[in-house]
């Protein structure tokens, strides 16, 4: 039984993900210069950097640079992040540019909230309604509900699906509270605890509970079973996925230094491809920006595929 | 509907692989230590070396330096490769302490087997009657029918069920003429052109065939896809897998060099793991030893696994 969507929609988030963790300095020109070409491969949503403090995040120093120098195309969407009302309003002052929307962001494991934004739980669901309020209150619609370490967590372990469906309550009740209509939930493998009988699990109790909403995936290969996963949300229906070309990003949470980050967006698509799943995506022009995200960071990108080309490529060429 | 085995067989298969297309030139103690590492990790099946032509395969003019040197657990099989009668005479010199059992090796795609083997198919045949008759002749079973490129070709594109059916026929006339009874039969990705549902249908196909004969797969996850593809695979009902620690290997039919090799024997023992299936190893003394390969050859390996940590790992240490 499978449940296979005709087509699926990507978010790319290479250049976000990518050049907030990579050492750099790498040039503005060249994250615009990266950014302007993923606008050509047929990708449609692009999130273009983080509206976060230089001093936390040196990489997107240049965020507001990065946004006003390149050029838009009509039928993309680019995307930003922000995680207060500072970067909310650094972005709305490029809402002709941007897609502002905003999002109730939780995680499910309380040992991560405390790790990585210093809080508990029933502070983050504080913060979060202040968000929302604001948002609300500068015209911004709140239409996702995110939820990280959605299946495991290096600090708390497993993550069941129970407790997933418990996080998305409170961020529905949030919703409630403010009048916010969510339209999309979006379930993190923030740590790489994944696996496709997981995936199953956690996408089937969430639809179960949410039949209406569409879900999203947002999937990291730090343990190398992201496209695995991703095969297995597929085969579940979703039809949402986020990813980093060339596989840019990483995990400041794994054990060591190094580990990967995001799912490749190329090997999302070969997947797709093959599967006869519609992306929008021209992959031997994606792979070709991927090579030019591995020379603008100057160092091997975890893509495999980059490295050895698509298969429509060698068919082409085929005897 | 799954057909998940209870437990599967790891043919591991680093060493030969992996010293095979590095650079190097790697110290002989250093090929043994990963070796020895490796019969500590509960893997039961171990390719030590290649017996092939020194001037084409410099990595293993050593070959019989590391059978000699390397102390065996009597609870491992040691295997090793072989193309010809030369190489199989050198493998016979280590009868004591390697496996040795023969193959009929085939290869889907008549433009690959051109390529790699400068022969036709029918030459190929021929080849592999004499191979038979040879094995036989010095007592040695021949137990194993291989098809390479049997999911596609970089040299003829795809690659369709019937086709790697009528090769395996071949093999199986062979094997007959001889009177070799054939136990296993090997399904090789050797280019990566595998996708979940080229697995489903090739090994549905070969499997209605052949309904008594076990079936592996050799995947190579030089696009990407082999953990997925190895998932497709278990779900069939495959309980035997090669693959390589830390994703030693290579591709030479890639695009790019770098191109990535066989799928990570940790990636397969996680996968493997979470969803319950027995593989008798011991993931957190595995990953050791792929930092350890990681360190002999000297530069970052594909497995991302190596440089993430278990889970186990870290639901040991979890709040």
């Amino acid at each position: 039984m499978s449940d296979l969507p005709k087509s699926i929609d990507i978010h790319e988030e290479g250049p976000r993900e990518g050049f907030q963790i990579e050492p750099g300095p790498i040039p503005t020109a060249e994250k615009i210069r990266l950014i302007e070409a993923l606008a050509e491969t047929g990708l449609h949503h692009i999130q273009v950097c983080s509206f976060v403090n230089p001093r936390v995040v040196p990489g997107w120093a240049d965020a507001a640079e990065v946004v006003a120098g390149f050029k838009a195309r009509p039928d993309v969407h680019y995307t930003a992040l922000w995680f207060n009302g500072n970067g909310l309003e650094r972005a709305l002052a490029f809402r002709d540019k941007l897609h502002i929307t905003g999002s109730i962001s939780l995680t499910a494991s309380e040992a991560f909230t405390r790790k990585n934004l210093n809080r508990s739980h029933a502070e983050n669901l504080e913060a979060m309604r202040k968000q929302t309020a604001l948002h609300l209150s500068h015209g911004v619609a709140v239409e996702r509900i995110g939820v990280m370490a959605a299946f495991g967590c290096n600090y708390q372990g497993d993550i069941s699906a129970e407790q997933v469906v418990a996080t998305l309550e409170d961020g529905f009740a949030i919703a409630k509270e403010y009048g916010a209509e969510i339209k999309r939930i979006s379930l993190a493998d923030t740590m790489g605890w994944a696996a496709p009988h997981r995936i199953e699990r956690v996408v089937g109790e969430v639809r179960s509970r949410w039949p209406d909403q569409k879900i999203g995936l947002h999937l990291h290969d730090t343990r190398g079973l992201a496209v695995a996963n991703a095969h297995a949300g597929l085969k579940m229906g979703v039809a949402q996925f986020d990813s980093t070309v060339g596989g840019l990003g990483g995990c400041p949470f794994a054990g060591q230094k190094g580990a990967a980050g995001n799912i490749c967006t190329e090997e999302l698509v070969l997947l797709c491809q093959e599967m006869g799943i519609e992306t929008g995506v021209d992959l031997d022009r994606l792979i070709e920006v991927g090579r030019m995200a591995e020379a603008i960071v100057d160092h091997v990108l975890p893509s495999e595929l980059i490295h050895a080309g698509s298969l429509d490529f060698f068919r082409k060429h085929a005897a």
